[in-house]
């Protein structure tokens, strides 16, 4: 009965399924998903998920799964699979298949090449739009998200699109090549997959055309792809911001999460400690001036929050576009006057707290001098750290909050009891 | 010169190029730009940059812009629009564009009804494919994104879908009912943006039908949409989280940039002086063991990256799937293992450095008791915080971050400098 049941959901929804349930009641459904949509089903669950759903298949099901899937899709699979059974696999595909996979594999994650198919539907550009009608005809079925017919020389080189509006809208008679599309956006597979989603975004395409160095055409790139793409690649900066790599599966072993969870600790330990050993020179201040205990955190907080509010507005700049030396140094001119003002407004306010507070004005004063001085210590590091990663090619984002904080905590104390120290003790 | 390079560029690279220019530049380049595309450059620039760009048309061309539009199109625009040019294009309209752009503009920017279009091709049921495909071939042109048409009887009732696919494949003497998909994904225009990007990124869909109370078609959806909105929507997430509401312009006056940022600190500024007021309470503890002063950043510090871990963790389960009560406590008790774990770990290097630091054996236990309560403390709010918003129907992630260091910062400096009082001094 449940079985049944199953059989009518759409593999996606079998999917959020699995990944709801505890490992027994989870492995008991996935003995009932039939065979046919096993495929299916593994490539929408969660890594995690997908893991634990591998290691209770066994070898003729892991075969047989393989061979159902397109060579682009068992390349997704690929990495989570024994390396004996996809070599059987391999060796049993006709030649053509294996082409397509080792090229779908030998591409990163991150790329055109992983995110294209190969279900490709050709046409020649001299033939006339009824014979494209009628070849259609014959055919079974055509692969989702065609939105247009490619159209390719007798070599292979790519020419243009047949947009499937154009092939309806067009009078029969009409050959390929007079309504064909000749100008369109295309992809190399070694491009960044992050800029085909933004043209896919900005195009607001369906598919487009990867094509190699020699115009030959390879495949396609499809939007459900690229909003798959777009949704894990935000997925993975959500939990890379904490210091997390790899998502955790909430009925995994709870060991696998303290591992997971490690790495961002031991980052921040070394950087409270470093806070700590600042705070550690002034002791002697803090024993004369027990205040300071309690002023310097405000001081070193407030600087981390400005610090973060920088990096978040240069980090989506970077995003957005290309960033050339004339709009870094008005980024840097912009967030540090912005800091000044913000450091004068709040340090204002904070002098004023900490003269109703501990009424002596000299305190007051070195409590508004040092939120000013952190603020803008601050700004320049939330404009540095991202534009110095990005010009070292790497993700400007990350780990830019666990470092802005690190600066502003110790630079924090460090401005604050040094301060205090020159002007409030002797 | 300028001005034909620019004709042949598409209105949303326009935007880029628009976005990327100081003021004065941006508005010269604006005036080169074709009035034809006015609009749609309108509708693809940031939110800031519309405003500049309108705030640069006198009441001409912005009646222009508006008759350019469809009504989904004008009702994006409508907020920036001035009421009273809002008014003159509305009483211009014809009365089913003003009936739409009604309807378009009765809901809010989070559901259906804002992100859906009204450009339907609709079919009667009891025709012929090749009657469909004469049809077709007598417009001029099919809307963006027409994967399927759509078919409704003579009531404007909605009974399927015929696949451009299906079309193209099909017999032209079968019957358009014959042919027709009847079990179709559709949302309602009051549903959420959010639940429908969902079921678009699951489903593979490139467009699906809008329909109202009485299965009457009022619209569809189309993935370019859904694109632009989870594009956005994380975009937003991202700047709330370090608690910006706007985008910020690179080139706008500073002030707004200071506004802008102004809420969070403010935040921060309580949440920093109740903290404050916590190290205060403990005024004496801190004299007499100036150890304590360096240490207490840590057990907070720490305290509040394993806060944010977990509430990084849930926020995902919970915009995955709907948790119920045994989800809940099921993360409540994996949270809180790996947070005793972890505190039991990290205390326990975190005593060794104390002691190694100041050679106190009782400070060294106080360390590592109190990283490992407050790493408790930091689980348990960590899951409640998000579970809680959630159940009042709020965003579980809005604000989370700075409400749980608000809690590991008081909450790690009292366990702390509490210890250490009822244990180290006397
Ligand atoms: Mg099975
Ligand atoms: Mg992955
Ligand atoms: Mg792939
Ligand atoms: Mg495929
Ligand atoms: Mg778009
Ligand atoms: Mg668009
Ligand atoms: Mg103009
Ligand atoms: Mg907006
Ligand atoms: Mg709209
Ligand atoms: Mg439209
Ligand atoms: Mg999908
Ligand atoms: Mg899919
Ligand atoms: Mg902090």
């Amino acid at each position: 009965r449940l079985s049944k049941k199953l059989e009518k959901l759409h593999p996606a929804d079998i999917a959020v399924i699995l990944e709801a349930l505890p490992h027994e009641e989870r492995m008991a459904i996935w003995e009932l998903v039939h065979s046919d949509i096993d495929g299916e089903v593994l490539l929408e669950v969660s890594d995690a998920v997908r893991e634990s759903l591998l290691a209770a298949m066994d070898r003729d099901e892991l075969v047989q799964v393989a061979n159902n899937l397109d060579a682009d899709e068992l390349a997704d699979l690929a990495p989570d699979l024994p390396e004996q059974i996809m070599q059987e696999v391999f060796t049993a595909l006709p030649l053509a298949d294996r082409e397509k996979l080792k090229f779908a594999l030998s591409y990163g994650e991150d790329t055109v090449g992983a995110l294209m198919d190969f279900d490709l539907v050709t046409v020649r550009a001299d033939v006339n739009i009824d014979v494209v009608l009628r070849y259609l005809r014959r055919m079974d079925n055509l692969p989702d998200h065609t939105d247009k017919l490619f159209v390719v020389d007798r070599y292979g080189q790519f020419e243009g699109v047949l947009h499937l509006k154009t092939l309806l809208l067009s009078d029969p008679d009409a050959e390929v090549s007079q309504v064909m599309a000749r100008d369109v956006v295309r992809f190399h597979p070694e491009d960044k997959a992050r800029n085909t989603a933004d043209a896919f975004e900005r195009y607001d395409l369906i598919s487009a055309p990867v094509t190699d160095e020699n115009n030959r055409l390879i495949g396609r790139v499809t939007v459900d792809a690229v909003v798959d793409f777009i949704r894990e690649a935000s997925d993975e900066e959500r939990l890379a911001q904490v210091g997390l790599r790899e998502e955790e599966d909430i009925f995994a072993p709870i060991l696998k999460s303290v591992r997971n969870r490690a790495p961002w600790l031991a980052v921040n330990l070394v950087t409270a400690l470093i806070a700590s050993r600042v705070i550690g020179l002034f002791s002697g201040a803090i024993e004369q001036l027990v205040a300071l205990a309690a002023l310097m955190p405000i001081v070193a907080g407030m600087g981390g929050n400005v610090g973060n509010q920088t990096i978040t507005m240069i980090v989506r700049e970077l995003a957005f576009r290309q960033l050339g030396n004339d709009d870094i140094r008005l980024l840097y001119s912009k967030e540090m006057r912005i800091a000044l003002i913000n450091g004068l407004v709040w340090g204002f306010i904070l002098g004023l707290i900490t003269f109703l507070l501990y009424q002596g004005l000299a305190l007051s004063a070195v409590m508004m001098a040092a939120v000013t001085l952190n603020f803008l210590t601050a700004a320049l590091f939330g404009v540095t750290i991202p534009v110095v990663r990005m010009k070292l090619g790497r993700d400007p984002a990350l780990g830019s909050s666990v470092l802005i904080t690190a600066i502003t905590d110790s630079g924090g104390f460090f401005i604050f009891l040094g301060l205090a120290t020159l002007f409030l003790l002797r």
